[in-house]
Order: C-alpha cells, then structure tokens, then sequence
C-alpha cells in the first residue's frame, strides 16, 4: 500500500509499504481525511527517533473489525494503546500504561496510509451532522477538553492562553466558553482573524496582562513557561499544554514564592469533544490552512511547518 | 542595641544598632530563642542581596503593645506584613502582598537582634505546655503544615519526600502522620537516627521508590525536581518546598507526558503548628544540632552551614 515515511529527519512517500495485519478485536480503517499536528512535524525534526508512519488526528472508515455495530462506520479514535492488564489500564489509564503504544508517535504506524489498524476500543462513531473536516479536529479539540478534566474552570476567571496555534486557540475557545472571557496572546497578526470567537481577547498586549487566575501555555517553548510564571496570581495555575522537548535553561524561584501549580496536560475525552462538534459551536473549519490529497503529503507538511500555519489536512484520496 | 548584621556576604555583630521604633498596632519584642533557617544562609550567600539583621524563626517575649492580653506574653509570630489594603491582603494573603516585606527577609529588620518589632496581628501567643526549643519551631512546622492546607493528603497515599534537612524532615513527619507511612530520602546516614518517626522509612533506596502520588522536593535544589518528575506517578503532584534559587537547566517534558502536577509551598498556619506542638507528637527538640548565645551567633551560622547540620538555635541571652 501507499504510505507517508518518517526516517531520520527525512520523509518521503513509499507504495511499496505491507498492509498491517489486524489483530483480534481491533479494526483495519481507511483513513478519509487526516490532521497534521504539531508532535508530526516534532517527529521530523527528531524527536523520539520516529521512524515509521506518522498520523494521529484522523476520521476514517471501518473496513474489517469483529465489532458489528463499527462495521462500515465512519470513526474517529483515541490514539493510547495500553497493554491491558496493568493497574493503570485497569484504572482506565491506558494513556498512561508505561508500556503503552501511541498511534503514529510511538511503537505503532499512524494514519498517513492507504489502511492502518486501531483496537476497536478506541474508535468513536462519528454522528451524520459532523462532517470529516470537523471530525478530523476531534483528537487535538479532546485535548483542549481536557483542561476543565483536570481543573476546576469558573465563570470570571481570568484566564490567559499563550500561543495562538492550533491548540492554543481551541483551549482558548473551549475555555472563553466556560469562564466568559480569555486573553489569548499570539505573535501572528495575520491569524488574528482566524481565532475570533466569543469571548476571546486578542487585542490585550503581554505586557498589560498580570493577575491570572490560569495560564495556558500553548507555546511549546521553555519561554511561554517563564512569561506564564510571571503573568499568573500567586496561588494561580498554570496548564503546560504542548510538549516541551529537550532540556531548558529557567528560574523556578516565583512558582514558589508565589505557590503557584504547574500542571501538565495531554490527550482528552474524545467524547465531549464530538459532542461540542455536533452542536457546531466551535467554528473549526476556519483553522483549516490547507487540504492536499495524500500524494502529496510531503507538501503538506512543508506547508504545515510554515510560520503562522494553522491546521493543514490530509485526504485519503489520491 | 546588640544585632547580627549581613551585608555583602559578611555576617557580623554589632553593638551600636538604634532600636526599632515601633509602629502604632505593632509589638516590640525581645527575642528568647532564634532558630537559623536554610533562608538565613541564602541570604548569607547573597540571596536577595539582603543588607540587615536576619532572623525570622523566633520565640520572643512582648515588651510593648497596644494589645493588652498580649502585654508581657511568650509569642512566636508570622513572617509576612502585608501592606492591609490591597485585594490579597483584604482576602487574608498578606503572604502573597506585592508590597509585602518579610521578617529578616525583605524589607524589615529581623530577629537576630536585642529587640525586634512585628504587627500585633502577627502574633500568638504560646501555651505553657509548649517550652522556648518546641516553640522555636512553629514557623518551619507551619511550612509542613502548609501541604495538607492545599492538598488532599489521603491514608495509604505512597508519599516520598526527598531531602532529610528540617523542612523535609518535619514535612515526612506531618505527611506519615496523616498518610500512614512516608519514605524520606537523605544522604547523611549520621541524621536517619534523628529523623526517625511512627511511619518514617529512610531504609529504601531512591532507586526502588516508584509511582509515588505525592514527592515533596525538600531539596533545595533543581536536581531534586528532576528526581520527583521520576518518581511520581503518571498524574500525580510534586511539592517544592524549598526555594530554589537561581536559573536551572531542566527537562520537563515528563511533567506534560505524565500530566504531572507541581505544587510550590511556602509559608503555613501558625494556629496548626503550635496546637501540634502542644501535643508533643512531634519531637522537634531531636532535630536541634547546638545552642548559641546571641553573642556567638557568627560561630552558630557557620556550624548551621555545615553538611548534614540540622537546627542551630540562637538564644537572646549574652
């Protein structure tokens, strides 16, 4: 089959590459449309090693699986596969299973494929009023879920995200919806438009921001930590939301001084996430940069790894 | 007056300091019994780069007050006087004031002195059942006590607190009387007998504890926080508490992986500490590693800043 490679900081397309074969109980799915996030273009610059397929954020079709109710379907899915039988898989924590696998990023290929293989478990059927370049946004929108997972988000607060990226402004949007209010701090003028939404302030200058009860750092920078640090209340919070890889020089004086809790978030519900995109609230389709067919997907990471791009897409179709 | 003055990394004492004027609601009081604090020695190595008399573990004596039930009492006394007018002071923060000073710290002579002034609200007065050397300790334990006032301490929770110093000593022993059990982790086999406590355990090495809920870094240092981003569990918290200083080449890209929370914890309640110390459950008197009278105080900070001392104490007699 056809598929998108990731060897040594070098990515090509192959069409040579073995179908996977299907365990029992998981699905063989066709990818119809598929997101380039910002861990895929992490993986061509090193990180973890990668070599293999990448792709994460996907909507797809079931084409083989033992579960009739999934046959046929149209599917998003969450990308952890824990080992099943460790405390933390048994807490239901598979994302969390020290030997677990990671669709496209860890020990498993992704979805930049003509064909690529998910348990059954971690597949979500998509309802008929959410199109595929809505659902494509359900993996990093479950990200940005996942702050009001992990903390408790009250009308009035006052929140700051750092970062005006993809994920940075869907926690923005999903955050100015609970609270009523956020400042999101971007340095992309031209994306400005893209991100308005209610309640999202992109006006408000750094410098005039102090006091936050949370700060969302969507930066992927050791900085963003630092100017989160110095904008955030004492006994404030700040969320880390988008890895920072490799080691960084910082002062972590103020987090004490000023009591503050730093907190590390990854993967989310995907099911409150389709949710919010059943109901279209969230206009998701305005982060979308670039649609190419999968032939050209090394184009579109190009495209992708640009400054100030937001969402670039991949179709299953050729 | 007699005072142990810092400046420019000396230590020194004098014998022609003016005494404090005392402010209106504020109490003058001579010292009893002054304990040196790991800040102290920052602030001798140039922490701040604090110019005055250090000193804010203290029990004292009120010698003049407009508080009359405080007239003549034993005390001991918050560190932080917060500036009373702003949003945090008026919520009961005076600790996290903007314009706070700190007790021998910033911005207000401490207690290394023959008389000191702090506000009346600062103080409480001390039970006869707690003598001068428990007393002494109110502060640091009021900083252990700190952790249970912003997190859920739980029975069975597996805790590990790394650094066998006073605070991470006191720490271990306020967490193993609420969680059952703790394991401290220290490096001077001479201080385990000291430490030891119903619930304590410094026998497992570093290398066997794993999947901690909770770490306290009582460290002191940035290696410390590397070490509990190791051993905490996937979503688990990690406690600093104590100030790093300076600027430190770190990785954090566990805490994002592992969705950690990292907790910074400064000063705690008075009102805790001292009713624990009545009780006598905690047996400070242990930890205390030499007495000196104000007059050798130069000589007490050295043997403080020796490897592996614990409390030195510093009397107000000559």
């Amino acid at each position: 089959m056809k598929a998108v490679l990731i060897e040594k900081d070098q990515i090509r397309i192959v069409d040579d590459q073995p179908e996977p074969a299907r365990p029992k109980g998981w699905a063989l799915i066709r990818p119809r449309l598929v997101g380039i996030c910002g861990t895929d273009l992490e993986l061509l610059r090193g990180y973890r090693q990668f070599k293999g397929i990448p792709g994460h954020e996907f909507v797809g079709e079931v084409l083989e699986t033992d579960v009739p109710s999934l046959a046929g379907k149209r599917v998003v899915g969450e990308i952890n596969i824990g080992c099943s039988n460790c405390s933390r898989c048994r807490s239901g924590l598979p994302g969390h299973c020290s030997r677990r696998r990671v669709l496209g990023i860890d020990g498993i290929d992704g979805c930049f494929a003509d064909r690529f293989v998910l348990p059954a478990g971690n597949l979500y059927p998509v309802p008929d009023a959410v199109s595929d370049e809505r659902a494509v946004f359900t993996e990093p929108l479950a990200a940005a879920f996942e702050i009001p997972e992990q903390l408790h988000i009250k009308p009035g607060m006052r929140i700051v995200v750092l970062g005006s990226g993809k994920i940075g402004t869907l926690c923005a949007w999903v955050l100015a919806k609970m609270a009523g209010h956020v400042a999101l701090v971007g340095h992309h003028p031209e994306i400005l438009e893209k991100v308005r939404f209610p309640g999202v302030n992109t006006s408000v200058p750094e410098s005039d921001l102090t006091d936050a009860d949370l700060v969302v750092d969507a930066t992927g920078s050791a900085s963003g930590l630092e100017s989160a640090l110095r904008l955030v209340r004492p006994r404030g919070t700040i969320v880390i939301k988008s890895t920072i890889a490799g080691r960084h020089e910082i002062s972590l004086t103020s987090l004490v001084t000023k009591e503050i809790s730093v907190v590390g978030s990854r993967c989310g519900p995907f099911r409150e996430a389709l949710t919010a995109l059943a109901t279209g609230d969230y206009p998701v389709e305005r982060l979308v940069d670039g649609r190419y067919p999968m032939i050209r997907a090394v184009e579109a990471f190009r495209h992708a790894a640009t400054r100030g791009a937001l969402k670039v897409l991949v179709s299953g179709e050729y």
